[in-house]
Order: structure tokens, then sequence, then C-alpha cells
């Protein structure tokens, strides 16, 4: 559930999403999380949705070209557009440059 | 529910958590929005967990120098030492510099 990223400076793409219709959705969701852990540059993700149907997403990458390269997958541009048209009602992707990391593992190590 | 921050670039924590014990969590959770909320440099804040327990906040700061005085804030210390103790399992903190922003607003705008 925590990604294992390595030492920064590495990539982050924050993808929040408001989700107002799920039919589909899951089986999308699964391959796209299958699909993007082949991808060149590909580092870790992690990924909450509340029962309001807000989801954050956030996916590492090593370089920015490797999150151009994922955007511009064919596969992907299928899901994006049913994103649009189907499952979203908003969302906003951020890109950003991870500077720090600190972790605490507590009692449950993962 | 999404953070209406300005053009890039700004700062971006994204704290991922693992809640193993919700007992007095979600009164310092609402203390801590609000508190950040009246922080210096604090642009928004973003955040989902699902009914596994992991979470992801998101929060969006002008500098890093806003992001270190959130940090050092006493009752803000006081919240992440409960944290530690009696609500996660582990987590991890990762800083960083949003360099680019786009959105999509669906037929629910926001």
């Amino acid at each position: 559930m925590f990604a294992t990223t390595p030492e920064p400076p590495y990539y982050a793409v924050i993808f929040t999403s408001k989700r107002v219709n799920d039919a589909g959705y899951a089986e999308t969701s699964a391959r796209m999380m299958e699909l993007a852990q082949q991808q060149p540059g590909f580092l870790g993700i992690e990924s909450a949705r509340g029962s309001d149907g807000v989801g954050i997403t956030v996916s590492y990458w090593s370089d920015l070209e490797s999150i151009a390269n994922w955007k511009a997958h064919a596969e992907h541009r299928v899901a994006q557009q049913r994103g649009r048209t189907d499952w979203y009602g908003g969302y906003v992707t951020r890109i950003a440059k991870v500077e720090r990391e600190y972790e605490f593992s507590g009692a449950n190590p993962h």
C-alpha cells in the first residue's frame, strides 16, 4: 500500500478526482494499475477513495519523460477518455518533483 | 473537495498513512484541518481514506518555509505524536514542488 520509492529526487503525479458513476470502473482501474507498473520509469503508486467518491491516486516516476509517455499510451488514452465521459465529475492532475521523503514505520511494518 | 491552487510553482505535502485505530482521531483531524488553513502560506488541502484504512492527504503550500513552520507548530506536533502512538501503523510524508497542473471540470462544476 505504501510505494517503495528511491531517494529523491523523483516525480509524483497527484490525481484527485470525484467519481460520480462506477459502471465498468473497477475493471479499467485494475487494468491501468497493472499497465502503469509495466511502463519505463514507473516507481510506485498509492491510492485511496472515500465513500463520498473523492479519490486521490499518486503515482511515482523517475522522470518527466516517463510521465509524458504514460499519459500518451494508447490504452491509457482510451481510459482517460472514458474517465471524462463515464466516471468523473471532475479531476485535477498535478505533476510535482519530490524533493524530500520521510517515513514512520510503526507497529505494522510495510 | 478540490483545492483551488494558484499557477505553479507551489509545494505539495503528500501524506500517505495506514490508520489502524480511530479512537479520538476524527476530532483531532478536524482540528488540524482547521488549524492548517490558518497558517501563512497555506493554499489548500485534499484528502481521501478508503475502508481499508489507507489514506492520502495532500496539502498545498506557497513555499518550503511555510511547510517547515506548520510541521513545527506546537499543537500540530502534539497531534503528530499521537498519530505515531495512537492511530497510524505507518506513514510516508513526501515534499514535492508542483510544476504543472491541469484539470477537467465535468458535468459537476467545483
